[in-house]
């Protein structure tokens, strides 16, 4: 996310904590207080292969909120909501532990993401509701032009 | 966790599904209708080293629902329940992607683990409650004689 990008309305990219522990470290994801949560519906792990891409999706219905705890993801996201202020834009998130942001991704935009790391890169999402397929479109890669 | 060994009152160790798919691999975690669910505190990642002990933990409000998605740890669970029916009882489990199952810890056990893996060894904890130090005690590994 460049600086001067302008962030998609409904988009949060929040910083989330880690503590340092010398057996090993802990990260948090998200609390039932934090800004963007939406409920509790369900928590999935996603993979995706290096070079890589899964897109396009649309939720009718559910908030992402999502953090990549291992390997570093290309987080795609495009407003094409008619009333929206930020309509025609795109942001694009590098998810990673070393770069720990939580992305809080609410229903009815168009995402997609790419693996960057050759080893696993993995999503968790914590989902307002369960999965539900009668919630969610995919479309093809070529639905929106985007050079990945 | 062997077939014979006497599972503690309380504890559910639940096959989860992970679903393949050419491009990226998707493993649930949990939904809120699924047994053991008790609520959404907090969702949180736990890393630790390879041989590194953290032990022994006791949480009196806080219903664990963990997953390994990285790595390879050993659980150790014991029961010092005086009320229990299988108080004095110890219980061992392997968590691993390989090994994919969800295990519930109720409040009042005493649990530690162990890093199995030379590389990372992360555990995804979704919490009933958010973190809250006056819920819980750490005690020192000699707390309790365990063979590691």
């Amino acid at each position: 996310m460049d600086e001067n990008e302008k962030l998609i309305q409904g988009i949060l990219f929040s910083p989330v904590k880690k503590i340092n522990h010398e057996n090993g470290d802990l990260f948090h994801i998200i609390r039932n207080f934090d800004e963007g949560f939406d409920g509790f519906g369900e928590a999935y792990i996603s993979t995706v292969k290096y070079n890589e891409i899964k897109a396009w999706k649309r939720h009718f219905k559910m908030t992402a909120n999502m953090v990549v705890p291992c390997g570093r993801v290309k987080m795609i996201v495009f407003d094409d909501r008619p009333e929206s202020i930020t309509n025609g834009i795109f942001n694009e998130y590098i998810l990673s532990i070393d770069n720990y942001y939580r992305l809080t991704i609410p229903p009815n935009l168009l995402y997609g993401f790419m693996g960057l790391d050759k080893e696993i890169n993995m999503i968790i999402n914590v989902a307002n509701i369960p999965h539900d397929p009668n919630e969610q479109i995919n479309y093809e890669k070529d639905y929106i032009n985007y050079k990945w």
